[in-house]
Order: C-alpha cells, then structure tokens, then sequence
C-alpha cells in the first residue's frame, strides 16, 4: 500500500480526490442547480510540472537538517485551502512559494530558527495543517513593502508537524498537555489511549493542528457552549522571538486580563503555539438525534432561536437553507433541514431531546426520521439525515479541489450576528452576493447553514458556488468576496467566526477593530516580536 | 422613612449593620467556636468623628458641579471592603482618602475629567460600588513614588452611580445596553419592567455595579458554565484617557485575540467601562434544589467533580466544609453540607436533578429535605438548607463589620486550582493558616466552600476568623494574607478566581502572571493611558 501523500495544491490526501467517476456524479449534482452548464475538467495537475523561482536563502548549518528546499515541500507551503490558493495551485502558480521550509521538533529547535530570523531579517511563517481559508500561511510577499523599507531576505515557512505528542494526561481534571503540531486524528489517537476525546472537530478536522486551532479560534462541531478552541484551553505555550508566555493551568481566573485570550487569535503573529493543555473528556455513551424539515425558513430560524435560549446545549444545532440541503444532497425540494443532537457521557438525553422535539413542532417543523436514541458507538444511527450530512461534511473540502478543477468557482464564508439583526443581514447577504454572481459569472449558487448558535446570535455559514470565467476567476471571486466582506461590516456582523482574519480578511478586519485596540496589538507585537519577522501581513500592520 | 445612607466605613447601608441584639447573637455563635472568649463591642463610628487632611487640589470651574470634597464623600470613598479596610475605617484612619471625588454623568464628563487629569498630573481612581476586597479603589499613595518620579499632584476617586441606566434592549436577541455605574439591584429593575433578568448574583450585588463587575472579572451566583460576568459580556464601551474601545455587539467571533477579554479584567489601569451590551433572559420559571450531607468531605469533593463533568450544568453547585456550615448556621455537626439546584425559563428540570441525585447518593451522600421542584416564584422553596444559605450569604458581609466592632479578625481569599491538585493545596492552606492563626492570635477558624466549579477543577473560597490581638491587627492580618497568598502560588493555583487583583494582591499576580505578558499590559498601558493616570499601583507597574 502506497503511502498517503498530502496534495501540493488541493485539499487533503492526493489519493483521497474524486475520481474520475466521482466527478461526473458531482457534475450531475451541479448541473441539476445551474442552467446550460456543460463541465468539463481538466486532470489534476503534477508535482512534476511545477517550476519555482530559486530560493534566495539558505538554512545556516546549525539548521540544515531541518530545512528543505525541494519542490514539493515548497510548493505544499505555499498557500492554504480557499478557492483563490487552490484556483493558484491548481494551475501552477506558486509565486509565494516560500525560499525554505523549516521542521522544528522542539522549542531550541524553535529559538534557534527565530534567532536566525532575526539575525538575517527574514520572514517565519508558522504552518499548522495549512488549511487556512484567510492566506494566513502565505508568504504573502506584498507584506515586504508593508512591514520593512528593504524587504525580507527571504521567507520561511515554520512547519510544526514534528511536534504532535500528548505529553501528558490529567484524568482527575479531565484535561491533557498536547503540543501545537498535533492533527486531529494524531492527537485523538493519543488520547484514545486513556480512553479520552477532544470533541473538536473543526472541517478541517483531519489536517488542521491544535497549535493553529488557538492560533486561530478555530470553531469545532458543539454548536453551542464551547464552539470555539478558546472555550477548551486550560492554558498554553507561546513561544515568541525574544521570550515566553505560559499560563498557569486554571480553570478559571479573575487575575487580570486573560493571558489566554491574547494568545488565542493571535494567529502566529506574536509567537507560536508550542503547547496547549486543553480540556478532554470520556466518550460520549449516549446520544440523541433528529432531523426536522420547515417549508419557511424564517420559522426555522425562529425554532433554532428558541432552542439557543432554552440553556438545552445541543451538540449538534445546524440549521439548513434549500440550497444547502440540495448541495449536499440531502433534500432536493428546497425546504430547509434542521438538525438537532445530543450527547453525553453522563447521562441519557431523551428528556433534553423531547424538549428539543417539543420546541420543532411548535414552530411547525416537521420531523423525518428521528428523533433516535442510540448508543454514540452505534453507527447505525448515522443513517439519518445527520449522518449524511456528517460525510458530506468531512467530504465537501475534496468536492470544492474537484470542482475548481471542473472550471467551477467554489468558496465560502461566515460571521456571527446578534438575532435582531439576522434577517436582514441575511437577505441582503443572499441577494447581492447571487446578483454579483449573476452579473459576473452568469449564474450561481448560494446556500447557507448555522454553524454554531448561541442565545444572542447564530453564526451564517455561506457557500457560493457559480460557473467560473475563465482568465477572470481571480478577479471575479475577489468582487463577490467584497460585496460579502463589505455587507457583514454593513450590517454589523463580524467579518469572520472562526475561519480567522489572516491576509484575506484584513481590510474588513481594521473596520472592526477598535483602534485603539489595534494600537494595542501593535505596542504588543513591539514588545514581543520587535524585528517583525512572525507572519508579516497577518492582523498588524507595520507603521 | 429616613434615606438609606451607605455606611462610610463598613459594609452597605447604615442602617443594616446588625444592632446591639443581633450581635449577641453573632457573639454568641462565634463562642461556640473558640475557647474562652469574651466578646465585647465599641459602638459604631460616627461620620462627625472623623477628621481628614486638608485636600490638596480643588476641582477646576468646568468640574465644580460634579465634585464633592465633603468629609463624607472622601471618607465614604477611601477604602474598599476587605478586613484591612473595615478596621481602618472603623478606627477612623482615612488617611488615604481621597482629594476630591468626581461623579460624572455622561462620557463627556469623563473626557472632562481626563483632560483635567492629564493636564494637572492627577491620579484617577476608578469607583463603581467600593465593595473591593483587593485595594482596587484605593487612593494608593505608595504607587506615587511607583509611578513618577515627583508624584502625582493629587488623587480623585470617579464616582460612576450617576450613569447608571440600562439603555437599551434587545428582546430578540437578549441582550441589554447598560451603563458602568448601575448597580444590581437599578440594572435589576430596569430589566424587570422588560420582562428580563441579568442572573448574575456576586455577594456585593446590592451595591456593586456592572462596569466594576466587568472591570474586575466578578464572579455571579451562576456555580457552572456562565460563572464570571466575563461569559455575560457581548460587547464593551471603554473609555481611555486618549481614546475609546467600542467593540462590536456579537454572538461569537474569531477575529483575532478577544477585544473584550482585553478590557475585562483591566481594572480600570487602561480606561473606565462606561458601557456593555450584557447577555440577558427571562426569570427562571422552574426550579429543582436539594441538599446533602457528607461525612467525609473527600467524597463530597468526588460527588461535585463528577457533577461538574457531567455536562448538567447546575445554577448552583456549592460545597460547604463543616467549618462553613457552621459560620452560617446551616449545620453544628461537622458534616459538609451540598447545594445542588437547576434553574431553567424553558423547562422542567426534573431529568436534570435526578441525575444529580444519583451522583450524590453514588458518592454517600445523605439528602437533607430535597430534592424540591418548584416553580421559581415560589418562595418556600427557601426554607431549606438551600434557602439558609442564600439569606446568609448576603448578610455575611454585614457580620464581617460587625465582628470586626467586636474585635475580630474575619476576612476571605479565594482561588481555582485543577482537580488533581486541589486536596493537596486544600489541606495545606488549611493547616498553615490555621497554624499561622494559632501562633498569631492564639486560635482561629478556617472554613472552605466551593463557589463555582468547572469540569477541570473547583473554585475554593476561604473564610478565616480569629481574635485580633490588639495593636497588632494589621500585622496579623498581613501575616495571614501572605501565608495564603504564597501557599496558592506555591501549589500552581490563582491568586483569584474573582475578587481580582488590585493593590492587595499584586505581589502574587506579578509572580503569577508570565513576564511577557506583563510587558504586553505595559505597553498598552503606555499606549491607552500615555501620562498614566489611571488607577495608578493596581494590576502593572510603571518602571
């Protein structure tokens, strides 16, 4: 059996992308959606192909072991997952490639790459998984001009793959010290071992690293109470180029501003997330589930409100437009689906569901399969509408690699909003962003779901998905991306909930933020990162 | 009926401090707890005793109106409300009080105030309710030579109990608009004529205000999941000396670190916060409580961390030692005795308490007269345990100023630690300050409860009484401060969970709080409050 090898340019394992077959089943889906569309796709592309500009650095002796300069690995670190990097990588242009690509396996290897960074001015961009949406892993050249008068000697991407152990279990407190570089499944695999779960499990689940996680406030599958990585730290380790921050494990504090929440969100611009103890628990033994179809959506959104303020916690609260239901082929009828789940390792959730079920019905949802009240282990139960949507969820970062290949422009994006303010943002959200792709593109498609709610809000998830043009893909999908960005700062929503801020979201991101709190991130970042070499163009601007 | 008068020395109103007759009560339940002690009261201080130096700046024409330099004013303003404080006042020792004290009714009296400040080298204080326990609101004099190298030219207390409205409301959503300076029960009452509750319950309520609450990181009556104000928060209005951090009202957000974790818990070092959108909801209709004894405090200890894991998230969740139960007359025998109670606006909580029960009673817990299911308006529900607790929770610090009219040392500290370490640090803090008690006073009491818990660990709060020594109070005191102070940190615990850090607590936090961090809070500082004016000697130092 071959070993899985990580695309250099789409989503995940280059073995895991839809085959041939599996792209004319998409096409199918697609063309059921868009008018006179005939797809053609181009084969996915080969590392052999690819040619990069020479690298203008080179790893001092000291670091040479760790360093690599080879095609592949350069090319894989170029970009993260949105469509402009896979549209890029796709057809092969890695202009940012990174000069080199570093893999520290502890913190001396860490210092030692930060001393040489700021010895010889040159830009560190940390790298989790690299599935960031938001270019916040590109060595996005454009900060050179931003941040220094003469520019970088060179970039380096700052891989932390190799630091991806459990080091340490505390089953009294039900929490675990894992290291930055550990991925979903390698870090769930440690933790098995002791018989305990994260339960995080962002979409990116597979790839992305805890390290990024808090770098980023990274959402995971609760719906509600701890929908962001920032609800699970107990402490962390961030290691910055001149010094150290490490939290107390606590948990809970009133001593002072929280040194976890400036950790958390700083997106590798103030160091790096070499540790984190993070809140585990046992396995979930019980769990409830069903799914429930509403002719009008805004009685769907009404329901998912009540549910929000009802202090019920359900793990799993996705509320499905139409057009998302269809795109993931769940219902083809243009109704939306709500999903509503519950889990414990404590107890049995049939009293939480039957309030959940009682609150459907009376905003006129009408029930499909459930509600089911299973055993978590029993797999059976994911034969349901939620199951499907589970597959279709790990599966759609795949299907978007397979459709950019099909000529088809495919992103997302998503914010939180109070619920006062939902329905109007949405509307205005949904119409402008399908007449621009009208005007642009022709025709397209979008869809939204809730990602996660809570008693003041929910957090809108949007897919949009419209027939590419070809030689103005770049152009096009920066128009709808800023008809989006510029409604949510409208409306005031926030301009991303847990796909981070990066390069992509930064202009709508200085909109947001205070000022003054800017300030404050910037007198944070002297301090700890004076020479400016951490991910330049992430968040800060330099003077 | 006379005006309620908020005492100018000890705790809340005047008129609520205990009489003659309710303090031989108190005489005579502290004499069941220590040996051979006769207790015998001074009469209360009168405002017309009290003579203050002459203060040293007077308000400029602009201010005037707004500025008071009465004895009462200044007296009323000098101290906060731990130990240290009550005995000063008592005593008649104001000699930090402040110059002048300010109440402003709007922002622009607060920018008024601030360019005063900035132009005259005045300290600003920072008052929301004067219940700190920590020397938050202090006029601290030794931070003059902390802090310039000339000192400043004089110190003025900013009173906020004019703003103090609740501005707006969000029904949908649940949220309210309210200013800094309302207090428990105004902001209570104002939400009340809109149907709505805020539920956050420090032992302060009556007095403390919401602006201090997020300034300080208050703790609520909430035992799990919404425990801090911190959680409440959906967006903050703080006003610097140079600018203002007005962040955004939303649900959740992953735009880089937390805006509003930044100014929760500055303690009024970076700016005051004039305003807050606060997550809200409706009265609790339904209502299930029960108590229990424990024999051996060890298992009750396993019984509320395997509640706190359970994922059932209670309203109230408290242990109390056998010590704590007898300080509040709730039990004689030694027992510890268990709060447990689920309150929901939605549903019955029926599910919820009998699953509570079984863990209780897995544990070897006795029940006492529960479990109760009441509907929330229905009073009786307080004649158990449940309800002894509450009404001497807030009359406890009542009994403190009292006890300290009768020559009593009697004062709190509180922390959070993770479950693994928690009975090594509990029994350490106990014996030593126990000891420490013994040798200094001759013989003391240490009681302990649980006031919030989280999955990963309890939050303990400390009670110790002893006879003070006269002449030697202070020195006492301190010596106990210290022995505890040193034993949380030594044992990897907060030095506050929610009293937050003020002057008293400094010396621990700086030890606490990792270097790099602190650098963070002085470079915000510097850049927020550049002529560092504000609250001068709490949280950072100058250099």
């Amino acid at each position: 059996m071959s070993e899985k090898i990580r695309s250099y340019w789409g989503w995940g394992w280059e073995q895991a992308l839809p085959d041939d077959k599996a792209k004319e089943v998409l096409a199918a889906l697609i063309s059921m959606s868009f008018k006179g569309l005939t797809l053609t796709h181009k084969p996915y592309p080969n590392i052999e192909s690819v040619t990069l500009a020479p690298s203008q650095i080179h790893a001092p002796a000291q670091l040479e072991d760790i360093a690599s300069s080879s095609i592949y690995d350069r090319a894989s670190h170029t970009y993260g997952k949105s469509y402009l990097d896979i549209f890029k990588g796709f057809h092969g242009d890695f202009s940012n490639a990174p000069d080199l690509v570093v893999f520290p396996s502890n913190s001396d290897d860490i210092k030692a790459i930060y001393q040489w960074a700021q010895d010889c001015n040159i830009a560190l961009v940390p790298y989790g998984g690299g599935t960031s949406v938001v270019q916040g892993t590109e060595c996005y050249r454009g900060a050179d001009r931003e941040c220094t008068s003469e520019g970088y000697a060179g970039w380096v991407s700052l891989d932390m793959k190799k630091m991806d152990r459990v080091l340490e279990i505390d089953q009294t407190s039900k929490a675990a010290l894992i290291q930055g570089g550990a991925t979903g499944p390698v870090l769930q695999e440690q933790l098995a071992e002791h018989g305990l779960t994260l339960r995080h499990y962002p979409q990116s689940f597979e790839f992305s690293t805890l390290g990024g996680w808090v770098a980023t406030r990274a959402g995971g599958h609760f719906a509600t109470l701890y929908t962001h990585i920032d609800d699970l730290v107990e402490s962390v380790t961030m290691l910055t180029p001149n010094s150290e921050i490490k939290t107390r494990r606590l948990p809970g504090s009133g001593a002072g501003p929280s040194p976890d929440r400036f950790c958390i969100g700083s997106e590798g611009s103030m160091g790096i997330i070499t540790e984190a103890w993070i809140k585990v628990q046992t396995p979930p033994q019980f769990r409830s589930s069903l799914s429930a179809r509403f002719k009008d959506y805004n009685q769907a959104v009404d329901a998912v409100r009540a549910i929000s303020q009802a202090g019920l916690y359900p793990s799993n609260c996705r509320l499905l437009d139409g057009n998302e239901a269809l795109l993931n082929g769940i219902s083809m009828n243009g109704e939306s689906i709500f999903l509503l789940a519950f889990e414990s390792s404590d107890h049995d959730t049939t009293a939480w569901m039957e309030r959940g079920v009682e609150i459907v019905s009376e905003f006129g949802g009408q029930l499909g399969r459930g509600p089911q009240y299973k055993n978590a282990g029993d797999r059976a139960n994911r034969e349901d509408e939620s199951g499907s949507w589970r597959e279709s969820f790990f599966a759609a970062p795949y299907r978007q690699s397979a459709l950019v290949s099909m000529g088809m422009m495919a992103d997302t994006f998503e914010t939180a909003i109070t619920w006062d303010k939902f329905h109007a943002l949405h509307e205005t959200v949904i119409s402008r962003v399908q007449a621009t792709m009208n005007e642009l593109c022709g025709q397209g498609l979008i869809s939204c779901r809730f990602t996660h709610v809570y008693p003041d809000g929910p957090a809108p998830y949007y897919t949009f998905i419209a027939p590419a043009i070809e030689g103005k893909e770049i152009e096009n999908w920066q128009a709808i991306k800023k008809i989006a960005g510029d409604t949510l700062y409208e409306f005031g929503a926030t301009i991303t909930h847990h796909h981070a801020v990066g390069r992509m979201h930064k202009p709508w991101y200085k909109k947001q933020s205070p000022d003054a709190f800017s300030s404050v991130l910037k007198a944070s970042k002297k301090q700890l990162d004076p020479k400016w070499i951490l991910n330049p163009g992430v968040l800060i601007d330099a003077d």
